[in-house]
């Protein structure tokens, strides 16, 4: 088999095997097939697309690649959700102990990374004394006890999935959605999940703008899902402004906990009971998505999920105290608020642009060696569809330093305001079965 | 300016400017880009496309990325001619003391490379004596003195050029118009030619098989040429069968000889009149066409083409006495008639199976390092149209070593006889201006 030839079959619209695709991904992995083959190909793919089959072949090949976590010794079906990245995305938070709380197991290995915020591991460090530094038995049994652990990424998954992805980087072949649909799925396959529930963002805070795009990679990824023998099922919601009201780690932390106890910024709750229902029923908790939401609606209101998340905390050496007093967690000095200069209705929020004002704050890492704070953010005072009077706060910056300049203006930059009124977005678009 | 963005631009279907072009053809040479991103950016215009303008300014990128070649110490146009390859073509060895005796000043620069023969300095060199080992002084003196001589390739031209064939041969990236279009254009302009005619093959035995590809290849070179200020013009000529009888370099000088008494193969003497003419017209020794034609064919009458043959050859060291007895060149020991099985009329010669027969037998380079042996190859006896009779020779094997089952297989599996009359195929399809 020669790669040339491989690429020729792909550049001309043709279809390759199994084990044409294991070849290709193989030899990528162990250095026997140069950048500049899988580049072409990359480029091949981004122009002629793959088949389903395809795409299962190639998501497989990837997972087989390095290393993959077994979660057999966790009783019951392991769900893992997964979110095409937002802005404020304070789901992970909630969900964790939502979930948990009824008896749904939560194995979350999580990362750091680059981004607006921190990872969720960064997020949970802002509760005092909280770590992921557990051995992978620890976790294991931390899951079994207690429903919820967090373990930082250990092993070598994927190692296929991280060469290519950084060569896609930089050959302007990142937006094809067979190509991103299988390095999602093959991450979540490799960590262990038997079931995944997917949250695929549009608008202009997310990677695919379009409603249309949004739906064609949620089908992409549900068919791989299904393809490789893991129930999955996605949603499709809106990242037109940020999602609730809080942008920074201890901010999310504070909202999070806010929303375990049913207090939570409107849009944040319903996500968090829509995505909760579907792990509900992919982990076999529940009958169907009516019944599940009952029940999340019930361990909201009983303090079980805020317990649960209180028991997951403290299991993982944090100070779960914070919970009941918020005081607790890193707070910053200046809380400075950005205020409206006229009146109208709030018709947009870039929520691209408060994630970067966010980040400019030094609530998320540029770098891979920027040093997070914890404390600083952005919590914002008015969301689409709102009314304002000139001299409200649009937004307040949580800053440990005094010149924000920069960033009020691009607080400014990221809303309009309009004289007509608005109606607030919708949330859910659509599901994928 | 980041090659990523200018992959992605092309990819997107958007045109770069000459400032882009540049950039990304001086980083390559430099190797300040690497391969990986040159690959994906050369898969983009296979599906993208470059417009007029694009090609012109790639074309002028490559032939600026290394040395060109000063010819203005020549008088008059010189005029270069381009065969986009096939199988025998005898033309060069024909072409150039023939329009030469007009005046016109054919100023050679060959290779060697790797083919079914030897490149044209190798087929010369079955002329004993013959050598292009000569300073640039002395071609350029030559040049003016007799109107034709043939140097060796010296100086680095187009190594962007080269670097990005090598890479686009071993990435599926080679049958991209614009890419063959500037690719051959640029040598052309880096030799230093201030007009070009190109012959453009098409048929089994050519790189574009079919005749709208080769118009589409032969029209984007014209313009690339008028673009840059050479005048171009093309023809289209058929490779569904070889060119003339002979496969072989010593065979093919014997032939280009004949050919320059006037007793060539009706083809080959066909398209070196209609090339030649172009040429002639090209060089302003002739208002057109038609009194260019009756030019040539008065030089072939009163033998003033064979003895600007002979003198050429001299005067780089060759004995001229083969001209006139042709047993002085190398002649192969063994001649093996191939005999036909059935009766019939000749309806194919696969081309490239005669090439790599005759490749077999040694007639040219498998790899850089094969010798040549100068007297082997294929003479045809047969061509599309002929009738043939059962035990008739199709074709004569010259071959230095005894066992050539393997070349007679060769040489019956591109032989097609059927029962029919069949039409010689045409030989020039189309010229574009």
């Amino acid at each position: 088999m020669r790669m040339v030839d491989l690429i020729e079959k792909k550049r001309n619209g043709q279809t390759l095997n199994k084990e044409e695709i294991d070849f290709i991904i193989t030899a990528y992995t162990n250095g026997d097939l140069p950048d500049y083959q899988m580049s072409a190909f990359a480029m091949a793919i981004y122009f002629q697309g793959m088949t389903q089959k395809e795409r299962v072949h190639l998501t497989e090949a990837m997972v087989n690649s390095g290393d993959q976590i077994d979660l057999s010794k966790i009783e019951g079906i392991k769900v893992d959700k997964h979110s095409t990245g937002g802005v404020g995305d304070t789901t992970t938070l909630v969900l964790g102990p939502l979930v948990a709380a009824l008896g749904v197991a939560v194995a979350k290995m999580s990362g750091r990374g680059l981004g607006h915020t921190g990872g969720t591991i960064d997020k949970l460090e802002a509760v005092p004394g909280f770590h992921v530094e557990i051995t992978n038995e620890e976790f294991i049994r931390l899951v079994n006890t207690n429903k919820i652990a967090v373990i930082g990424q250990s092993g070598d998954l994927t190692p296929a999935d991280k060469k290519l992805y950084a060569l896609r980087d930089v050959t302007a072949t990142v937006d094809s959605i067979p190509l991103i649909a299988s390095s999602i799925m093959s991450k979540k396959i490799a960590a262990g999940a038997d079931a995944i529930c997917l949250d695929v963002k549009t608008g202009n805070g997310a990677f695919m703008k379009k409603l249309e795009d949004a739906e064609e990679l949620a089908k992409a990824m549900v068919e791989i899902g299904k393809g490789v023998g893991r129930n999955t099922k996605a949603i499709i919601s809106d990242m037109s402004q940020p999602l609730g009201f809080a942008v920074g780690n201890a901010l999310e932390i504070k909202e999070a906990i806010d929303t375990l106890k049913g207090k939570g910024p409107k849009d944040l709750t319903e996500l968090c009971l829509t995505l909760g229902s579907h792990m509900v029923v992919l982990a076999e908790k529940a009958e169907n998505l009516e019944a599940a939401r009952t029940m999340l609606e019930e361990v909201i209101e009983n303090g079980k999920a805020l317990e649960t998340f209180k028991t997951f905390l403290a299991a993982q050496g944090g100070d779960a105290s914070v919970v009941d007093d918020p005081s607790k967690l890193p707070d910053a000095v200046h809380k400075i608020q950005v205020p409206a200069k006229e009146n109208g209705y709030i018709s947009e929020i870039i929520a691209e642009n408060i994630g970067v004002a966010a980040m400019k704050l030094g609530a998320g890492r540029e770098t891979k060696d920027s040093v997070i704070d914890l404390a600083v953010g952005i919590m914002l005072n008015k969301k689409v569809g709102d009314e304002v009077k000139k001299g409200d706060a649009l937004a307040t910056i949580h800053s440990n330093r005094e010149d924000v300049q920069e960033v009020i203006d691009m607080v400014y930059d990221s809303y309009k305001t309009v004289a007509e009124k608005v109606k607030a977005p919708t949330l859910v678009y659509k599901e994928i079965h």
